[in-house]
């Protein structure tokens, strides 16, 4: 009975929601799935120093919890604090940005990944050369939301289609990863537009996390 | 309730029954796990030839189960028929290859595979690289277990340790894959040995199967 | 005297014949080169279906005829049973999409493909990561030509040239392989009219084929 | 009719010989090969200082026999002066280096090259990244031969299948190349030894000049 | 008049004392260098947890005195802080693992590092990768020092000396870098016994940050 | 006292003056940079015959002058005669693309490369692949600049700011290299529009040159 802690390391409680509702067609009456925020971090983690300041308290609050849960999984797309984690508990601990593009590389050939922000671009980049799978990522493009619409579903539902797309059509991809922990809903209506797997992030680590606690798989 | 079906696309029952009681930590009420062998294959799957001549056995098989599972996992190291399966099924099709691989980097930094022969090791790098992952995996080297050796479970767990060693120690790997369907038992003393996650490939797909069933999940 | 069979593996006799005509410039007196298509085979190799279907067949007529020839090409850009044909045979046997893209590679610095289908790019690109040539390759990029294109020769040369071009400006390659080996007609006037190198697969494979034959080189 | 120019870039009229000897097998009456050496030039190409020195030189005098020939060849495993000499001449110039690695690439998939001096290594390297295919490379190691040992052809003969056999054993090659233009006698009686494909390079490049020339393929 | 403080983020004024005469030869009137440590920080940066402990203190600090300071370096191997700091303030910052591999690229092709404990080197290993420059990157190998022989300069040069000379003959390494902040005393004596390059990474990390400093360039 | 001597190794005083300007801000009293042309050079260094026609002229005053100076960069963006430069002196030697992309790689993380000539951009991505960097290089356009516009600074400006845009904005570069020696005066203008670190290669080889002669650092 594998039991996964999700934490959102940001204070934005609409996006523990959110993830909350996205994992739900994972969890089950022997699979339970707790999603979590995490106070006193910032409200979205949008630079290298909010990635850094939210990684103590990630891996203080895992070291924590480490006889509760099963497994654990830290969600923000720049993976923070994640081999910290590792090293306060033995149980497995996922990052949500390496589960999502590996979990696409199992489905498809060509990854395209749909960012919000230009900013978080080469930080992403490092993070595929750092992985070792920089070779299969064909791209990763921002959507550029304006706080508008960012708010406005239909508008942003939109733009993630269009550059989608663009992932497609102009960089070869044919699997796509949402760059981000909050944007789930636009999981399935983005992967029936356009025909090709799209892998929500969260839910791809909380599927490993799953699959890790149930074998008795390590982290390192 | 994803249903999954892996194919053991050999004719070794011993190998099916192997992967039968590998993948039951991943098996739930809700959660069954159907493990088949395919007549008229080889007794092993040990060339090239080999692999070609099950995929078109194996894709028929899954296009003809198309509406009974949820999922399907091929479970031969060399993944043959994963892409002509894509083709005849809307279910995700996992290849354990891929998915032993991807769930490795997922766990550590820097892969090794330990294989059973040595000719198999070219065909598995052109794998890699065809994956876009050469640049994490390590190293592959072959325990090359004489006949005698395979049938002797202890002879053999004595190889694996000793090449799993060596591929934490010449090559730097800090997380291990098993590079065959059939040496699920030798995961978790390895693991407990060296200390290190030791993937058993049959059950990453598996696990990788189920997630995607689950969240409806694509496979190109 | 190098004798070298070129085998089609799709029942279309035009391309066929047109493989014929486009090596002639290679053959001789005392360098025969035969042509063959392959009974039972699909019209066109479109799907990894097409190509897992063919493996078996071309290998098995490369075994019944091994002591007939000293190499032998198989003439389908997605290089089908070329591994398998290599266990059979102890004679050189060579694959158009290696043959094109590694000669290409000798007479230019970055190589940009000209396919037919958007749907093979996948593939192909698989191909060249398995290859280890991926970091040459700068682009694969489809003609996307309808039925009625391909059979109206002088549309289908347009549409290849402006793919060509944007293959050099896009992409900045310096020299250009034709991914398919129904093209040959078209590699000298795209040649003439760009300025680059413009290899036709088929030609490189028997190129290779006749000097592996002539040297007594092997293939693994 | 493909009239070829073979240029050994020193002084070593053994050389020489040993590559007209080397590249009968290529040659016939409709297909005459010329190999000559080049004076002025060192005794042997060690140092990059020499590779440079022989630049101009080779472009020069290819340049000048541009109408005489129909492909060009340089001889030497740094295959100097071949992009100037590309600039002067509209045939194909073929470098041994990237012919010799191309061409065993199409044979196998794993290349080991077997070279004369340690401090070539590095030049070596920096040509395979150049190429683009500095994946596909997974040894470089040289003989170390003393003088004493490179006059004598058994010793010479022993220290490369001992090497031989390090690069297929220890870094898993399936393929090998003779790093140096002087070492063809020793390819077919490793080929035998070893049981995988060993090229020459001035071979390859001979076949990729005579196939380049017959087809009318620029090279860039 | 480039004014550069090189801060050293862990307790250990041995450390700190050593980088201020590791870096006296890069110092003059007009260049003044000045070496701090930061109080608080563990006594060696020895896991990730203390990589990311130290990088919120390191930016605050760097913020701090970003008025003052015309550059700024981060002294320790794993570029604790390095994103987070370049954020804070428009002067640029240097790590000390990046400048030392990437000076060694300018010094030489192939890489090899010397490090101190063999737990770093997955770690070592996703830098390089996030880098950008894994492919000249030949290996890094840990002295794997016994507290008492980190002590014992004599043994600890032995141990060094040992494994640079592993590294130049076993993996082709033609320039070595010190993995460690706290190794500068054995740079000269590696050089001259070895005969290659050896980069001290704080040295080039200075050398760095007085050449961006004094021409106004930024960091990102 | 480090004295570097830089050498442009082409005919055009202009572009001499212009180094000579471009490099003062790192020159002092303890520091003199003396910067010489080179006599019977060509004009400009177009093409790789010019490349190479240089090399041996570079070398031969390199060795002259290793007595006088401390380091020495060679001022022509194909790094002509680099290595050979090496094998005559045991001062560091230092090439102005390696150190421009180089030191670009240590301030960004995604490097852009503006050149002059469409002609050149092959030979540019042999250089950045020999080096080993190329997964952190994301393009490399040229100006195409016309004679008229090369005239003509602000014109020239405008399409070098044209060109940096499309660099960050199509291909997600977070620095920028210029890629040739006599474009310094364009360095800051661009820095401050675009927002990005922007690197003048002579500045950088000049900086590592210093820093290289002042620790004793040798040269490969």
């Amino acid at each position: 009975m594998p039991h996964v802690l999700v934490i959102n390391p940001n204070a934005n409680t609409d996006v523990t929601d959110g993830i909350r509702t996205a994992v739900q067609g994972l969890a089950g009456p022997a699979r339970p799935i707790e999603v979590v925020g995490l106070e006193g971090t910032p409200y979205g983690i949008e630079s290298q120093r909010d990635v850094d300041a939210v990684a103590g308290p990630l891996a203080e609050r895992i070291a924590a919890e480490s006889d509760r849960y099963d497994a654990f999984v830290i969600a923000c797309f720049s993976d923070p604090g994640l081999h910290a984690a590792r090293e306060v508990t033995a149980k497995p601990v996922l990052g949500i940005a390496q589960s999502g593009v590996l979990t696409a590389m199992a489905l498809g050939s060509r990854v395209g990944v749909i960012s919000i922000l230009p900013g978080s671009i080469p930080r992403h980049w490092r993070a595929y050369r750092a992985m070792g799978v920089s070779e299969g990522v064909v791209g990763d493009h921002a959507v550029g939301a304006s706080v508008a619409e960012l708010a406005d579903e239909s508008a942003m539902g939109d733009r993630m289609l269009a550059v989608g797309r663009e992932l497609l059509e102009a960089c070869g991809a044919d699997v796509l990863v949402l760059g981000c922990a909050g944007m789930a809903q636009y999981r399935a209506p983005l992967e029936a537009e356009l025909g090709v797997p799209v892998v929500d992030p969260t839910q791809a680590a909380v599927g490993l996390a799953q699959t890790s606690a149930s074998l008795g798989l390590l982290t390192r």
